[in-house]
């Protein structure tokens, strides 16, 4: 069981759709941001490192459950954490709390391929960072 | 096995990424534009039809395969097809396929939940909307 | 002259466009973000009280220079500042401030009306808005 | 005076805000897409012509009235056309109209600056850039 990380996040009002929610889209926003986030503050390998290194990660699939509609003003939680290490790819799980009441909103996962920055082809993961994510 | 319809989009410049491919999140915007189109021209029976009759479709869950990059200027065509309908949802899946050399760059599904406008809760869904999306 | 407040924002990986820069449409949402984040927390008369009353604000015309990119990660300071109240309109100036270095990296202002929300039409500002506004 | 072009746009679900119009940052994404889709369809001096030649356009300033609403499904035209060419920038003027009734939703202009690519400095605009832009 890998640690899980938590982000917070404002629901702003550009992020309302007609609905009156925060619309689906930005739900993958969300997740972005806070990985982007926890790459740098929590796992201590930021995002510019992969690339300095010529590597990127590219979102393979992503599957999401929305439970309960984000308002406007909501502030939430973003959990993630590293559900399985493979060769080539990171399952990454989360779920979108409400803060406060730590109601799901939403979670699912998203699997991220590490990728060669030039050619664009995946890449077997290097045993540094394989440690790196295995906290 | 449903019918499978097609709406056509050309990527914009404001949904390229940092890495110079449509933005993840954008993809969901684009299946929600084919269906929305495709209520209308394809079913007959548009969204503002199921907003008078006090309805409105919710995304309960949604899953997303990336297999090729789209790029500013692709023109692409969001196939779209009910793949099973439920008693309160719709499982709509859908193929987003890049004009002329019909590659699949991405494909997935949706699940819809009819909802109670007024109450948010799901409905069972009337005999006349099964019938409208068993073609 | 009035009081100037200030909100601060971080620059979301899915904000930057294809230069590798925050996307100048976002920069709209970012002043959106700071007036109603103000609003409650400065202004202490939140949106919300406005859609009670029967009103909402509409953007009649806004202006943007564009000084300074921004990139993935920045910190900004949107400081913003009632610069005029009319009878029926708001002008709100801006500037989008580097968090460290305070370099202005884009300025301008929106003209917001206060218009009847049943209506759409423009109304005369009140005078308790016109008094909370007048800090 | 120099000629005008149309772009023809549909208003997305996506697009629509918390006042069931379409969201003002959507607007600069719509002039946007209006520019690149001209240069290369009406100017014939597509955007990648630039990126070659080792230039890039960075918007400088900007300008919008916003008229009338745009609503979900609306069609909207695009109208844009260089109202001055300077040293360095080019001020490009736009309207978007409802199609059909050609009623004028919003206008404004833009001052888009000629920039070096490598070094992100303004460049002079060159002699057959200049001809292109003065049909």
């Amino acid at each position: 069981m890998h640690k899980r990380f938590d982000s917070e996040i404002i629901v702003r009002p550009s992020e309302i759709d007609i609905n009156r929610h925060a619309h689906q889209s930005v739900y993958l926003d969300y997740v972005l941001f806070a990985r982007w986030d926890q790459m740098k503050r929590c796992y201590k390998m930021p995002m510019e490192e992969f690339f300095k290194r010529g590597y990127s990660w590219a979102t393979k699939s992503t599957y999401f459950e929305f439970n309960k509609p984000l308002y406007l003003g909501d502030t939430i939680i973003v959990r993630a954490w590293v559900e399985e290490i493979r060769q080539k790819s990171v399952k990454v799980c989360f779920q979108i709390l409400k803060k406060g009441t730590e109601e799901v909103a939403s979670e699912g996962y998203f699997v991220y391929v590490l990728i060669n920055a030039r050619t664009g082809k995946p890449e077997n993961i290097p045993e540094d960072i394989i440690e790196v994510y295995s906290v």
